[in-house]
């Protein structure tokens, strides 16, 4: 549960002690309320590392004290404290309330890897971050002695986002073919609040959006939350094929294509321009509004990919996103929409309800990257960085996972999608990866039916910690392909 | 529409060909899209700042073109793009996505008010923001020159928000007598989103939520979006009434009571401990869990407020929200939330799927802000400020406000929430103002009902505008309450 404390070993007090005066504080002041189911024995004893009977110990003397009790079904939950004693009626059933909301939670592998990742202890053979030695930490702060009385405000931003990052931006845009004036633009805490924009200010629930199966947009609950249906169309080599996309358009009565034509999140497909112009006009003609997701599109690592399909884009059809979470550092929380001026300003007046609109720091910081010239020079770098990567990567890969995998080399973006050859139990290989200490970003995290996939990542660990994870998870794949399941 | 492009004046091209060229290129790369409202012909002149008969030129080349029409009931729209011309088929209809999503629009007159507001010539009476000349800007710097490379990080943070800040928190909340270790903080971006999170999070749709009657809540749409109900409850100038809540709890089946103890908005009420009191004691007996809204708290002028209502529960009933944005700065976009552990978790994990966390350069400033003492240091400026801002703005009042309304003096925040003593025509009075450059916040937006009070900001406006603008305010006031209406 918490994600802080712990025991004082050179302390006076016995650790049993320490581990109940801790937990009886927090069910005093409220934190664990009447009701609050506890972690197991077995985790209580990981958590603070000790041995089991020094927890079971502990919770002796909390249930001897009537603050926890042993519930059939539930384990063991916070029955009483104090001043529930003392007061006339029971607290408010929080379980009701956190059960009760209209979002849905994350998929439990999904909650399980979030948890991971704020785990430096783990060796993340998937994350789809760069490595924080390839982010520009030290950097950030030239910007910020440099020349920011002039431009910066830390007030409330207009409802767009700052005017003075959308003119760069859009400047931005120009050189990749896209012609948006700032008006048409806007400012989102990251592509993923984006996302949750449009599932809030453009769709009725019960609409379908189609997405390239698998998708990133599996691993988010954004448009389910809000009583969407989300709807996979097969992939070949060169992303989402087109033929089906009618026919699924009118029986499905779709109202939005969401696809990730630069470096697909998790297959690593680069659409080439022919696919793309097919695309485009499947869209066009079936009239199915597109979302275009370019977070990777900067992560070209051998050739720029081809223009993004809103370059060719003529009748407002294209709602276009970016951001500067796969470059520059998801910490930012800055990404971008583009599209009809009318959408964009519904969709201003959502966030504005939402968050009041962005960070100005982060706004300010991501204006002086782009316009200075800096953001382009930590892409060279980032891109030679990843290249490497990638070849060593592709190197262990050749080297041991000959029999046992299949994959393709990605054009861009971080991502191997590893087809295994044998059937595995897929989640069982990811409960004893992760008793290891190796978190995996299994397929079904995209695509629910998915069993033999595994998304691996070069831009997150190190060259050292690649190879280690690599070479371990051969042998679990080997181990559990052999098992009946 | 657009909010950045304006004619060249000293250019050969003639002003309607420009005004043409624009709003041709606009239509062509589809921020337009067939079907777009095109502004008035009045509206359009005072955009570009040129004679209506120069857009009655341009407007009447692009409707020769074929480009835009009339429509019966709609004004004049996009009717077509070359692109649109060549297509089988027509574009999507953008508009029924706009009008379709799940999320309210704002309030009109919020959407007016959130645009003046993006607009500096604006003289703002009314605006609950630090006047940007007491915001720390250039302080900002200096804590990026220091200790950055230590603790920053430029990567996704912990699902609750960066440990290292929720520490700090913890031993601020300490100084207000509430005990909250870091895994029962939650970090957003900005309070408003931690009532977003609660909506979404906790609640189902149909659910009531009691708010004090005005309330802040009443100017935003969150809990509405969600399909819940706000019911208001009456004041006095203690704050809220607790006689009432029994009863009406059990009518309504409420779910939760949001309140503003200290300093409230938009009526500058402190509650007195007295009452805090009653309040706890009320919910815990009703078992109605509790929101308070405590961004105002350290704005105090003459002395500081009594502890906050988390301080006196020991139950977990009370969700404590507090923000950086009325102190430090709106644009840095962080608050907190401090409640029951597993409903901080949920919280969290629908955080995630939101928008991956909080901006971590204004993770980090707050957390340097706090915990250098250079946050305290600049509460004491600002209080000092705020209170002689507060007394200007009373002398102003007693010197020609007294036939016209009613206040009293607030002890922090803010506000001064003026009662008209005569009728008024609101909405005539806003519109008026905002003719004249004058910004207003009338009551209506606080509570739908009222039509006597306007909320005054002492925050805002310099003292020279505030004084300008008071004095004109008193003669549109005493011209529009001789009106019929
Ligand atoms: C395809 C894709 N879109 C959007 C996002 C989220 O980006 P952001 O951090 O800008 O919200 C990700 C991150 O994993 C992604 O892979
Ligand atoms: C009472 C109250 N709560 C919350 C907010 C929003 O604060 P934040 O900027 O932290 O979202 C405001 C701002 O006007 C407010 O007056």
């Amino acid at each position: 549960m918490s994600d802080e404390w712990s025991l004082n070993p050179s302390s006076p007090v016995p650790l049993h002690r320490q581990i109940y005066d801790y937990m009886k504080r927090r069910i005093m002041n409220g934190e664990w309320p009447v009701g609050t189911r506890l972690p197991t024995q077995r985790d209580l004893a990981a958590k603070f590392q000790v041995n089991r009977s020094t927890v079971v110990y502990a919770l002796g003397e909390l249930s001897a004290d009537g603050l926890i009790a042993a519930r059939v079904g539930q384990g063991t939950v916070v029955a009483n404290n104090t001043w529930s004693l003392l007061a006339a009626s029971p607290p408010p059933d929080w379980n009701r309330y956190v059960t009760s909301g209209l979002h849905q939670p994350n998929l439990q592998m999904i909650q399980q890897i979030n948890r991971a990742e704020a785990n430096p202890g783990f060796l993340r053979l998937g994350t789809g971050e760069l490595s924080p030695e390839l982010l520009p930490t030290d950097q950030m702060k030239q910007v910020f002695s440099g020349s920011m009385s002039s431009r910066f405000s830390l007030g409330y931003s207009e409802p767009k986002g700052s005017l003075y990052l959308r003119e760069i931006i859009s400047a931005y845009l120009q050189t990749k073919g896209i012609d948006a004036s700032p008006a048409s633009i806007l400012i989102v805490s990251g592509a993923l609040q984006g996302l949750q924009l449009i599932s809030l200010g453009l769709l009725h629930a019960g609409s379908t959006i189609f997405v390239e199966n698998p998708s990133y947009l599996n691993s988010v609950q954004v448009f389910q939350s809000a009583g969407m249906q989300v709807h996979g169309i097969p992939m070949d080599r060169q992303g989402i094929q087109t033929e089906s996309i009618g026919r699924l358009k009118r029986q499905h009565n779709a109202a939005l294509l969401y696809t990730i034509p630069s470096f697909h999140n998790p297959t690593g497909v680069l659409m080439p321009s022919e696919r793309r112009g097919e695309l485009l006009q499947t869209c066009i003609q079936e009239r199915l509004p597109v979302i275009e997701d370019d977070v990777y599109g900067d992560l070209w690592l051998d050739d720029p990919p081809p223009p993004p399909l809103k370059a060719g884009d003529r009748q407002g059809l294209v709602l276009y996103m970016g951001s500067m979470s796969k470059t520059l550092g998801p910490g930012l929380r800055i990404g971008w929409i583009v599209g009809p001026e009318p959408v964009m300003e519904r969709l201003a007046d959502i966030k504005m309800q939402t968050d009041y609109g962005s960070s100005s720091l982060s706004q300010h910081a991501v204006a002086e990257w782009l316009s200075s010239g800096l953001y382009e020079q930590h892409l060279h770098r980032t891109r030679a960085a990843l290249t490497s990567r990638r070849d060593s990567m592709l190197a262990i890969l050749s080297k041991h996972y000959q029999e046992l995998a299949e994959w393709s080399i990605p054009q861009g973006g971080f991502y191997i999608w590893l087809r295994l050859v044998q059937p595995v139990a897929m989640r069982l290989l990811f409960e004893q990866a992760l008793t290891e200490g190796i978190l995996l970003n299994p397929g079904a995290v995209y695509d629910r039916q998915d069993q033999q996939h595994l998304r691996l990542s070069y831009a997150y660990a190190s060259l050292d910690e690649l190879e280690r994870g690599l070479l371990r998870l051969a042998a679990l794949i080997r181990l559990n392909s052999c098992r009946e399941f």
